[in-house]
């Protein structure tokens, strides 16, 4: 089964790109941006909000769904959609970033990851196939290929052996994907080689090869200055095939997202709008606000004039900051659907202007404003 | 200005009885139940959910309030509907109960108590002007009186005392919601006398006197056993006067409500649906359920089969039970829905059940599906 992703418009001046991307549970339109649902719920969100502020997708982790509640009881419901209310494409990842940052990484071996639970220390093998399997049981719309990340800085040889040992995984999740789903639901492949650029450009091209319906830049946001970033980005990106979506995955700020789709990149997920929100953090066109702040005491105006979210809308930033000083529920809720809608609403925007041809005045204006605080 | 009751229908074998409260921001149908909003918030829901479940009107904590945000900041708003985004009646407590309960009080004088704050230590004086003075401020629809609330057990010779206090400064709130509002909003007496049937006369007597537009039963659920609160319930609420609601505070479980409603009670508020729900304790027809239980890891089913709430037509035993395990924030919005929706059901079939003639059968089918667990 095809996937199709039809690139809708080009920018003249950047490699910024419209598209849309045909999935089990709906197409998505890109440049998108992905709320994250790791435990099969995006903290604090109802689907139905998720959906008023725009998420045309939404992503689920698998190492934390496998390990609760586990397949034995997303099986019950036939995936992830049904036990979580949500109908529209789901994308999971592989596990392998969490086996290698959250748990107690036991062994790598060519087999796969050994790893001891984060939660009770149980003992579990992740593998290619099982990895993918897992995925199945989930039934998300992307899957993505069981990959090594590594962490920056690391020796060259380290990341060359991270990515040949990628490419082996990758194919032997191809083959699982094949033989159990026909193809039905999309697989990605993740490219990696760190900051290097000859070793980018062999995995991209060992991948390549391989004609997943998808590819993702892996191990970038992993502790790199924000300019190196981009640079894989700039050189990274093109080395994809151009009628595959490119995604890059686990980024980032407002302004990454902005200067990232200007390099290519189509799909993005990040935790943090979500996370920051708990955390106080407000974002607007003029950059990011905390409502902690004394000054917002006082203050009847939303936490975005240029905002209309449901929580800018209806509440005031004194609300608001009433809310989070207290700790009330409400508070991480309120703070998580503006920032939710606030990414979301930068994606059309840039959706928009490319579709406009008008995204260098896009990004130039953004930049002003951001810049402006 | 008047706040009229009219009792609509009177059950002819028992005291329960149909009403309604015209109240400044719209008529209230009784019995009613209040869910609890005491930071101007009822935990974790929005107010379009408190509608849509069938919210009337809901209560804030004046203690609180004054604490934090404060008058300086509600004032901003004209009080708290459009602080808070509630545009339905609001029934503030007169803070006494919490300065008692929660503050660290210093001394009671007949001035009024003096408290220092539970979370600063700063130091205040609330009295019978004070307290209604800050709930104008927060323009709730049902002020209450400033009283003095006894635990249990007590001497008597105490309990009198702190009714007599009680009488005494209830004549001067009234006098203060006089002079400052013309009687616009309403003001409840709260009938004292702990467990001790003459002192609850004298009480009920001495505040009948005043002509409040209600009245309330204080001091219940404070520790004594429950056939002793119904008993009170039982010869206390025909003292107060028919023509007016009554209201008996922070109580109960489902079952008490049945059995207060019997003996006559109109108006009920308590934290347990809430505050339950984020313990993971639900309430169903046939008793409380703890979604923790390990049965329910795969129990694709609703909380209740027979609830028409959000949580139940769209979720799972098994996902609200993986929630709860995860501790994720929709958890608790969930599962207070859902106890929320139960109580104000319950309230709904009672009224329906009074209205219909058919009370008596709607306690015995109460008692029978909530005993059968």
């Amino acid at each position: 089964m095809s996937h199709p992703f039809n690139v809708t418009a080009q920018s003249q001046t950047t490699r910024a790109r419209a598209g849309e991307l045909k999935l089990v549970h709906g197409t998505i339109k890109t440049p998108v941006f992905m709320p994250v649902g790791t435990l099969a719920s995006v903290k604090s969100l109802s689907p139905e909000e998720l959906k008023e502020a725009g998420a045309q997708i939404i992503l689920g982790n698998t190492y934390h769904l496998y390990l609760r509640p586990g397949c034995e009881v997303i099986d019950l419901f036939s995936g992830l959609h049904r036990f979580m209310n949500w109908d529209r494409p789901i994308l999971t990842d592989s596990g392998g970033f969490q086996v290698f940052s959250l748990a107690k990484l036991t062994k790598i071996t060519e087999e796969g990851a050994a790893f001891q639970s984060h939660i009770d220390g149980s003992k579990h093998l992740l593998t290619p196939e099982k990895s993918v399997e897992v995925q199945i049981s989930l039934n998300s719309d992307i899957m993505m290929c069981l990959d090594q990340c590594i962490e920056y800085p690391a020796e060259k040889e380290a990341v060359r052996a991270a990515l040949e040992i990628t490419t082996r995984w990758a194919k032997r999740c191809k083959s699982t994907w094949t033989e159990k789903t026909g193809g039905k639901n999309a697989l990605f492949g993740i490219v990696q080689g760190g900051m290097f650029e000859d070793l980018r450009r062999q995995s991209a091209e060992e991948l390549g090869e391989m004609d997943f319906p998808g590819y993702a830049l892996g191990g970038l946001s992993v502790g790199e200055p924000n300019q190196m970033m981009y640079d894989v980005a700039e050189y990274a990106l093109p080395l994809l095939p151009d009628n595959k979506p490119k995604y890059i995955m686990g980024v980032g700020t407002p302004e990454d997202l902005v200067e990232l789709v200007a390099r290519g990149a189509d799909m993005f997920d990040c935790v943090m709008p979500s996370r920051n929100a708990r955390n106080g953090q407000l974002f607007t066109r003029n950059g990011a606000i905390n409502i902690s702040n004394a000054r917002f005491r006082t203050d009847t105006g939303p936490a975005d004039p240029e905002c209309d979210c449901y929580t800018c809308r209806n509440y005031s930033r004194a609300y608001l900051r009433h809310l989070y000083m207290n700790r009330e529920l409400l508070a991480y809720r309120l703070n998580t659907l503006h920032n939710i809608h606030f990414y979301i609403r930068l994606m059309e925007r840039m959706r928009a202007a490319i579709t406009d041809g008008e995204f260098d005045a896009f990004r130039r204006n953004f930049h002003a404003h951001w810049q402006a605080r």
